[in-house]
């Protein structure tokens, strides 16, 4: 996996962004927070950023998570707050990403790539024509 | 990110692999196996097929990871089982990965590649000759 | 709270008891399994425990957890299963207790009494004869 | 297990209380707040009121958990943050208790009673005069 670019790593390149809370439940035996617990912070940040997107959800279409992929690039700790910031990257057919970084202290400490699908019957599954516009009113500034 | 190889979806394409039980915390609203819950699965996969290659770690190293990247090829359930086989990637100079997959009832339900790092003392970061043996008797069996 | 008495560490005092694997998520800086991953670890073998029970319950119920109450005994370490063993304690109009105990390498390392309260519309919140002879025909074996 | 007392539900009666986030991985599949997260939630509290108190900890000394007792009163939610409050209960020789409540929307949703005990070799598992009052200042205010 090849390093983010420096845009990913600018809290300004995300539209929207929330702090979040760390946990006691989030360290390892290491002392600090675990990587899947940073896969959990990543995981409430998207819904919340979701909030807004996910009215345009059809009662018989399913988001389902197709990958995440997570970049861990430095050392997070308990009992400070993480930011998440996300945005939407690329928008397919039938599948779009939610980019996203976590900052502590001021510096990114890991960013995660998802992906999303649709699932459903097959009149569902290609984005819209209004879905895909709001996507992209909800995008990243790309460096 | 890229639908895995063929090879990836086989069980014998790993030299280790072990049964997982699944909980009933790994649930989440929609009624499947959270996908970060499945980012635990992994994990604990890995802690299992680490014990033998971590007698190789030195007390002033520290293996951290640097990169996780899972791909959800199907839905999972509890309370069956999932089989996570694991095996040894690519290896660098100073990092290498864990690849590893998911099985439930039979099929590869999800792939997960771990790039762990070396960090520690200058002196400490670089892969010797024998842990490098020891990662290659551990590889994947590439298709 | 008071010490458990001497038949709630014993295994055979259970009517029911599965092994459950324990994961490197359930450590926590301390290098033992946290409090609350025991937790999660009773609630996965009330889950199991309940499969037959749960086909009691009507459409028109919730079964609620109205209290858990935990006694950590001894130190619980990964990577060895844990044992989790359930029965049937007191059973009231409304609510009923499952009592269960969690062993390590043959110890009992912590207890878990478990209170479910019937809720939903008034006429589905008493405990029927039927439901109550099958809460009775899992109880624990008092010393 | 009985009803708490009125005294508990109120917030005004810990010296201590803070505002917590819940996360999606905190609902289980009813759609609620799981109980084992909600375990997770009140150590989160705990974690953060024992802040000050830990100073008094020797290096000789662990503090481990010996109970926990949680009463579930009401359903809770995501997204909605969770208040807990905390203070010091009882104090005997070598153990104490945390009292702690949960609220939700001005509701208390439930309430938890933590006992901690001292352990280490036998010169420091007595809690001294300096320890105790430091405890005692940090008490609930019972009704």
């Amino acid at each position: 996996m090849a390093r983010p670019e420096p845009w990913r790593l600018a809290l300004e390149s995300y539209p929207f962004s929330e702090a979040s809370q760390t946990r006691f439940q989030d360290l390892d035996p290491m002392g600090h927070i675990n990587n899947v617990a940073m896969a959990g912070l990543f995981e409430n940040g998207r819904v919340r950023f979701n909030r807004t997107l996910i009215t345009h959800k059809r009662d018989d279409q399913r988001w389902l998570i197709a990958a995440v992929a997570i970049n861990y690039l430095e050392e997070c700790y308990f009992p400070a707050d993480v930011t998440i910031a996300s945005g939407i990257g690329d928008v397919g057919n039938r599948s779009w990403t939610i980019l996203s970084a976590a900052f502590q202290g001021g510096h990114c400490v890991a960013t995660c790539d998802t992906t999303l699908v649709l699932t459903g019957p097959a009149s569902s599954r290609t984005i819209t024509d209004e879905f895909r516009a709001a996507l992209h009113a909800h995008g990243v500034k790309r460096g």
